[in-house]
């Protein structure tokens, strides 16, 4: 009989693969599971014989097998398609595990699938955790960002895997911690992948600009990220995106020109999106973006839409002014996209009791994750310094980036617009911040309009918060206010 | 015995009882059913002996006696509570129905729920029909635009009710029609109130560029909204904004001056930023619409921030050619929120084999309901004359308008962004409309960013869509594209 296994991980695609090479290279044995049927039949076989050859694995077919080579209580990460399957994979396990096991769901679940799944197990005597991970594939190898909650016993259980697989911080930290109960890891997860959408966007538009209004070349562009990447810009994305624009096809040209502009995605920009909405949160910058990616993809009507409106986008004398201008605009519109994130997780935080910390979040997020970057250590910071900060656009830090950025940003967008040059997403936050630091916003006009046509009341600045007042504005119908008409 | 009554109608809240009230003046006879329990005790009582006295009504707070007392098949309207109430009352209706009653929910009802509700009853040999009624009290009383949809062979049942009841347009016709199969009328009064939200907010906005960057006064705001409501925005709601801003307090002061600018919402502006996500058709007018709502009620955040902030608003000359140049900016945002609207009925239509027929359901909404407007007579011809027409800004009309707004619509959005006066919506249309017009988006950078990160693939511009590359882009790494990380 073997030595027991220090974990046990479910699914050999390409991300639990790699998962379970990284744990493996950091001195754990591991125990891996694929299911042998159809296209899988030969999955594990594979594995050990390849990649996993001369490692310390321990590979298997049949689940009760698998289960019985770990040591106890049993830690199984299951890496494997998120929705149905992980039910079905909780349910076949559950008969061979014992009390105070710990199930963890690396997957990109819904997080109330998550918040179910940790209550149902509870009441099993099993310990569940929904893990996000972030860093695609060459993240999981080499270091992930790793984000678990749900069940707090299993913390200890799993934190020295975790914290030695995950990637580090420049100051050492591993970029893993304890996020809260229920589905909170998964939530934390899905805003970071929003977040991840709202970067690609204003991203996107900067070249766009560079591109339509500037009319610079490739490389001149290329050496613009690069740049913007030595200073308060620098993060991974914009670092690929540097490499991108000068990535050549064999026959020396530019591959960035031969790709289609229709976006895909794949679901977790919609679901921040929906919960902003469930939560009450402007969310404007994902929602732009997830929008453009739709928008993009019906290439075929955007065509007929351009022959038919024949826009002429003026090239402009395009400054180091400009440049600036620009890398200042994505810069403010950054951190109101992160304010926005941040603040979508305070609330939710609020309404789940999860006690989120904000700085961790943060701070996990430096380093391993897509939208790993020098700037989140300055939200760390912000959040370590006022726990209790209302916004990040609050933040002393910050509020002077935005106040140094304001009038460039401005201008910059007035320039993009003027040109015709789409873009939505810098506009989107620019118009967040006028609105939020508007001290008297053109709402009172809607609630004068809901009060007129559906008796909806409204507030008055000389009287109290929460004292509803209705007017009968035309002098003819009822003085009652409405109980059942929904608007 | 009595005669028996044409129509039942559950629920004697403002909204039940003037619908009502509507159908007897109309010439049916209606019974009317509430229970009479704790607050509602005397409900019926109340209503038979004050609004329904002397007139044909017959009242009930017996389920049994209401039901027996309709003639056959028998119509039943429920005005009630969205959610549970409506399926707790359906099973209290149950027994006492024969096969071929209709059973109508005219509540606010999310339009999944009237999908299963209409073939669970099918299942039990009773049509139901979910029926999205708009135009507040006043509407409910004197005719409100009526969206039907659910079990077609109600149809000719509760057709000669409806439309003596309904609204009648300039031209005589009745504002209801039969929506289609399933929710769809649900669903159609659920955008309906979405595009409500949209016009509010453009409204809104062109309220606070008067205000803030314009420095009108609310006499001159309302002469300017008067006014425009003689031309292309006539509207209900450009009319009533012209009387709000007139409306005094018994001081002689302007009421809107009152009003604390913290909007509510109730839910149905939400439900179709969901759906246009799930749907992936841009919402962004609604989207913002319903953000600026969230954000405007956090008030004292919006007010620390403004301190922290200290903007100053500049009013500039404002020119009879700029207050021109913003109702054509409202015109032309107006007409992207209509088209992002219709699209996603489009792209609903096609899901879901409702066949829904667009000019029809622009002529339903040219009366009785809040966003009735001339607006909408243009929007129905343009799809009776493409009923197949891929997108509102396609139609030849709407180009030309379009075309003709351009400039001051570009124009004014950089004014009001020069003179930090927050109007996202507008921006929000108008950089949609440029996206929309854009041969080639930025978006190819979004593949490649996605490609490099993830291996998601991305097509090429010299290929045929629907063939999918992947490329190495760092030299390192596999060649797999990604299987399971969702992005």
């Amino acid at each position: 009989m073997n030595k027991k296994s220090n974990i046990g991980l479910i699914g050999l695609a390409v991300m639990g693969e790699n998962l379970a090479l990284n744990m493996e290279r950091n001195g754990f044995q591991v125990s891996v599971y694929n299911r042998a049927e159809g296209a899988e039949a030969h999955v594990v076989e594979h594995f050990m014989s390849g990649r996993g050859a001369g490692k310390n694995f321990l590979g298997f077919t049949e689940l009760r097998d698998f289960v019985e080579s770990l040591e106890r209580p049993r830690k199984i990460m299951m890496m494997i398609r998120a929705g149905r399957p992980v039910d079905l994979v909780i349910e076949a396990l559950l008969p061979f595990l014992s009390e105070g096991d710990v199930i963890i769901d690396g997957g990109n679940s819904n997080w109330q699938d998550s918040e179910r799944r940790e209550a149902e197990l509870r009441q099993r005597g099993v310990y569940f955790v929904g893990c996000g991970i972030s860093g695609g594939e060459e993240g999981a190898l080499n270091g992930p960002a790793i984000m678990p909650g749900g069940a707090r016993e299993a913390w200890p259980l799993i934190e020295p895997i975790f914290t030695r697989i995950a990637a580090k911080a420049e100051d050492g930290m591993p970029c893993c911690a304890w996020i809260g109960a229920g589905g909170s890891g998964h939530f934390v997860k899905m805003v970071h992948n929003g977040i991840e959408y709202g970067d690609m966007q204003l991203i996107a538009e900067a070249y766009g600009v560079l591109c339509t209004v500037a009319g610079k070349t490739n490389d001149e562009m290329a050496e613009i990220f690069a740049s913007w990447n030595e200073g308060k810009l620098s993060s991974y994305l914009i670092e690929i995106t540097a490499e991108i624009l000068r990535h050549r096809e064999p026959d020396g040209s530019y591959l960035i020109d031969k790709i289609l502009d229709a976006a895909g995605q794949k679901g977790t920009g919609k679901w921040s999106v929906i919960n902003s909405l469930e939560y009450g949160q402007p969310l404007n910058l994902i929602a732009t973006a997830v929008y453009e990616r739709s928008l993009s993809a019906a290439v075929e009507l955007r065509q007929e839409a351009s022959s038919v409106y024949l826009r002429s986008q003026r090239t402009l004398d395009f400054t180091e002014a400009d440049t600036l201008a620009l890398q200042r605009s994505l810069y403010a519109s950054k951190i109101v996209s992160y304010a926005q994130g941040f603040a979508l997780l305070q609330e939710a935080s609020k309404e789940n009791k999860w006690s989120l910390d904000l700085s961790s979040i943060a701070r996990i997020w430096r380093n391993g994750c897509i939208i790993r970057s020098a700037f989140l250590s300055d939200i760390a910071e912000a959040y370590e310094a006022q726990p209790d900060l209302q916004h990040l656009l609050l933040a002393p830090f910050f509020q002077h980036e935005i106040k140094d950025a304001k009038a460039d940003w401005a201008r910059m967008v007035g320039t993009a617009i003027a040109s015709e040059c789409s873009v939505p997403a810098f506009s989107a936050a620019l118009n967040y911040f006028f609105s939020l630091t508007t001290r008297r916003l053109p709402a009172n006009m809607l609630q004068a309009q809901r009060d007129f046509f559906g008796a909806h009341t409204f507030e008055r600045v000389d009287h109290p918060r929460g004292v509803f007042f209705h007017e009968n504005w035309t002098g003819r119908g009822s003085d009652t206010s409405s109980t059942t008409y929904n608007v």
